[in-house]
C-alpha cells in the first residue's frame, strides 16, 4: 500500500523534488527517489500533461496523476526503474474496448495516459531552483531521439528570461533543435505541457516533452488582522506564492501567518520600494486602516498591478476617490480595471473563511483570466490550448485562443484535441 | 495577550461552546468562560450580529466579533463578567467624530458595536444541541426587560421543527410574547441575528435579541479518491456538515478524510435508504465510476435534492441520459436544475485543490443562491436583509428580498438600514 500525500497543491510537489535532490546532495543514500511526470493524455483525464508525483522506495508518493487510478501500479514500475536506473515511457490505455468505454467512462479512470517515469537525478535541479526563484521555466526531455545526437531521457531546460536551451550543467544546449525554445517559453509561462515533434540538426525528428513549469502566481496580502490567516492558508493551497504585509512594526508576522511564502514589515508609503509590484502583482488589501489602504490602493495601480482586491464596502473607496482628487490625482477607467472592491466573489457566506474562500475564487478567476460563472453554463470546454504549433512549426509563442483542451474538473476530453504525438 | 483562534469556522465556535458546557457539566472548575455575542452593528462592520466568541480566563478565545479590532478589550469585560456573574452588553462607539469617521473609515473598526456579554452557562445547551443535531435552533435574550416580566439576560429558545417558545428546560416560555416565534423561526432558518422590540405581556415592551443559529448545511461527496480529500477539507472550513460515501465496502474512510463529519459506506443503489437525500441536501459526485455515478445521480435527482455537482465533461452526462432514456427514464428541464456538470465555478487551475476550491465555491453560492460574478459588478448591497418586521409587528417569517443589510468581505453598511432597535 502506497501512503502518500496526493492531494497536495503542486508547489508542494517541486518542494518536495528539491528536498529529495537536497538530501542526496548532501550524503543520503538509499534507492533513488523516482519522478512520475504525465506526458501524454487521450480520452478523460483528470489531470493534464505535467502532472507530477514523486515515489520514493518505502511507497511514500507526493502529488498525482490521475485520481488515484495508476498511482498503485506505479509503485511498481518505480521499483522496476530503480533497478534499471533508466527513464521509461508507460503507457496505460484504460479505453480498451467498446464495451469498457461505455460502463467505464469514469473521469481520471479511462482514456490513454502516458506517464514518463524516471531516476530523480540532478538534471531535475535547475527547473526546481528556477520554481523557487520564482522564474518560469520548461523542462525538455527526448522520449524519442531517432537516428539523432539526442538520446531517450536526454534533457534540457528553457527559462523565457534567459532566452537560451541549456543542459542540465547549465551550457548552452548545442545538440537541441533552436525551434524548441519558442515553443518552451509559452509553455513555461503558462504553466502548461505538451509533447512535440521537431526537425533535428541531422535530418530527422526529435520527440520532446516540454514540461512548462510556470513560476508561482505573487498575491501580497496588505493586513495582518485575524481575517488574513484564512486567506494565506487558502491562498497557498491554491498555489500562490503569498506575502503577507504588515505595517508599523507589526511583529511575529511569520509566526502568525505560517502559510505565508515571505512577510513583510515597512510602511505604507514605501510599498513601492519594499515590494516591487509590477503587472504580475496580484495584491488583497485589507488593513482595516483607511489611510493605510489609500497610500497602498495607489501605489498598486501607480504600478499597474493586475489585480487588487479591496476589502470594504464601495462607498469607502468612492470616499478614497474623493480624497485622490482633492489631491489632483483622478483616474481613468483603465487604471481602475485591475481593482475589484468589494472584493471577492459574490458567494453569500460571513464568516472569515467564506470571506476568504470569495477572495481566493476571485483571485484565481483573475490570474486565470475566467469568468467565474457556473462550469455548466461555460461554452465550450473548459480548458485553452496554448498553441505551440502542430509539432513541424516553431509555434507562435502565442495562446491562438481556441479551446480545445481540457482538463480541470474532471472535464478533461482530448477526442478533438490534434495529436501533436508520433506515437 | 490573548492567545486566540479567532478566524475559525462558525461550526467550531459552537462545537467549542458545547465542549465547554460538556467539561464544566462533568465537574471541571475553574472561573467561568465568557460568551460574547455581537448583538447590533451601525456602520461598517466586519461580522454581523450574531457572531460569537468564546473567552476563557487563561486568555483563550476562540471565534471573532470584529477583525480584531475589540477583541484585546472583550478580555477584560470578560474578566468583570466572571467577576459579577452577570450578562452586560457594551456599546463599542469607534466612530466618534466626524475627524474620525473619515480618518479611521475602516471595515470593521469602526461604526457601533453592542456586544452581549455573559457568562457560559446552561442556558445555552439546547441551542448546541440542536445545532450538533442538525436543527435550525433560535437563542433569545431579553437586552432590555421593562417593567415586565422578563428580566435582563433571560433566555429563551425556539426551533421552527418543534414550534414552541421555550425555556432552557425546555418548558413553553409562558412569559415570553408569542409575537417573537415568526420572527425566531425565519432568522433561525436563514442563520441571521436581529434585536426586535415586541410588546409583552403586561403591556409594555421587550427588547430582545434573537439569535439565529442555521444548521450547518449538509454537503455528501460520494467518492473515495484522493481527490475527496480536499473537497472534504475545504467544505469543511467553510461550515459544511460533510458526509463521505463510498462504495464497495470502502475502508478506513474516517482516517482517510478527517475533515468529514461522518463516513459513510453503502452501495450505489442503496443511497436513498442510506442517506435519506431531500431537499436541503447539497451533494457533489465524484466516483470516478460511470456506472455509481449515474445510479447516485438518479437517486439525488428523484430526492430532489438541492445540489448535485457531477464531476466530468458534459459528454459523460450526455452518456448518462441517453442510458436513462433506453431505460425509459426521463428527466425534464426543472428536475435536471439542480445538477452542475461540469461540477464547479470556472475559475481555471488544475491542480487538486483548486479544482476543490472552484466546487466549493459553487455550493457555497448555490447553498447561498447567489449569482457567483464579482462583487464589484453587483447591483446593490451584499447580503440581503431577512425581514422580520420592524420590533411592532410580528414579521411574516420570508425574507421581503430587498436588500438593505450587508455584511460579508468588510461590506457592511448599516447606514441606510432601517434602526430596528430601540436604543
Amino acid at each position: 500500500m502506497t501512503r502518500s500525500n496526493w492531494s497536495v497543491p503542486e508547489t508542494e510537489v517541486v518542494q518536495s523534488i528539491r528536498e529529495r535532490l537536497d538530501e542526496r546532495a548532501a550524503g543520503a543514500d538509499g534507492p533513488p527517489d523516482v519522478l512520475a511526470t504525465v506526458v501524454g493524455v487521450e480520452g478523460n483525464a483528470y489531470r493534464r500533461p505535467g502532472a507530477k508525483m514523486v515515489l520514493s522506495a518505502d511507497g511514500e508518493g507526493i502529488g498525482a496523476i490521475t485520481a488515484g487510478c495508476l498511482e498503485e501500479d506505479l509503485v511498481s514500475v518505480a521499483d522496476r526503474i530503480r533497478e534499471t536506473g533508466r527513464p521509461e515511457v508507460v503507457t496505460y490505455d484504460l479505453m480498451d474496448d467498446e464495451e469498457e468505454d461505455v460502463w467505464g467512462l469514469g473521469v481520471g479512470c479511462n482514456g490513454v495516459i502516458d506517464v514518463l517515469v524516471e531516476p530523480l537525478t540532478e538534471t531535475y535541479r535547475p527547473a526546481v531552483e528556477a520554481f523557487g526563484a520564482g522564474r518560469d521555466v520548461a523542462v525538455l526531455t527526448v522520449l524519442d531521439g531517432g537516428d539523432g545526437a539526442l538520446a531517450d531521457g536526454d534533457r534540457a531546460y528553457y527559462r523565457p528570461d534567459d532566452g537560451t536551451l541549456r543542459t542540465p550543467e547549465g551550457d548552452p544546449a548545442t545538440d537541441w533543435p533552436d525551434s524548441l525554445s519558442d515553443p518552451a517559453g509559452a509553455l513555461a509561462d503558462r504553466g502548461r505541457g505538451d509533447t512535440l515533434v521537431v526537425d533535428d540538426r541531422a535530418g530527422g525528428t526529435v520527440e520532446v516533452f516540454v514540461d512548462g513549469i510556470a513560476a508561482p502566481t505573487e498575491l501580497v496580502v496588505f493586513g495582518t488582522g485575524h481575517d488574513v490567516g484564512p486567506v494565506t492558508e487558502l491562498a497557498a493551497r491554491n498555489d500562490f506564492r503569498v506575502t503577507v504585509v504588515g505595517f508599523r512594526g507589526a511583529v511575529d508576522l511569520d509566526d502568525r501567518f505560517p502559510e505565508a511564502d515571505r512577510t513583510v514589515t515597512t510602511s505604507p508609503a514605501n510599498v513601492d520600494e519594499a515590494l516591487a509590484p509590477d503587472e504580475r502583482t496580484h495584491a488583497v488589501v485589507m488593513t482595516h486602516n483607511f489611510v493605510d489602504d489609500r497610500l497602498v490602493v495607489e501605489s498598486l495601480l501607480d504600478a499597474g498591478v493586475a489585480y487588487v482586491g479591496l476589502m470594504g464596502p464601495r462607498e469607502r473607496f468612492e470616499e478614497m476617490l474623493e480624497e485622490f482628487a482633492a489631491e489632483g490625482r483622478t483616474f481613468d477607467e483603465s487604471e481602475l480595471e485591475p481593482l475589484y472592491t468589494p472584493v471577492g466573489l459574490d458567494l453569500g457566506g460571513g464568516s472569515p473563511y467564506q470571506i476568504a474562500h470569495s477572495i481566493v475564487a476571485e483571485v484565481l478567476a483573475v490570474a486565470n483570466d475566467r469568468r467565474p460563472g457556473h462550469l455548466k453554463a461555460r461554452e465550450g470546454p473548459i480548458h485553452e490550448r496554448v498553441d505551440v504549433g502542430d509539432g513541424d512549426d516553431e509555434g507562435d509563442g502565442e495562446s491562438d485562443g481556441t479551446a480545445d483542451d481540457e482538463g480541470n474538473n474532471g472535464t478533461a476530453d482530448g477526442a478533438d484535441e490534434p495529436d501533436a504525438r508520433a506515437r
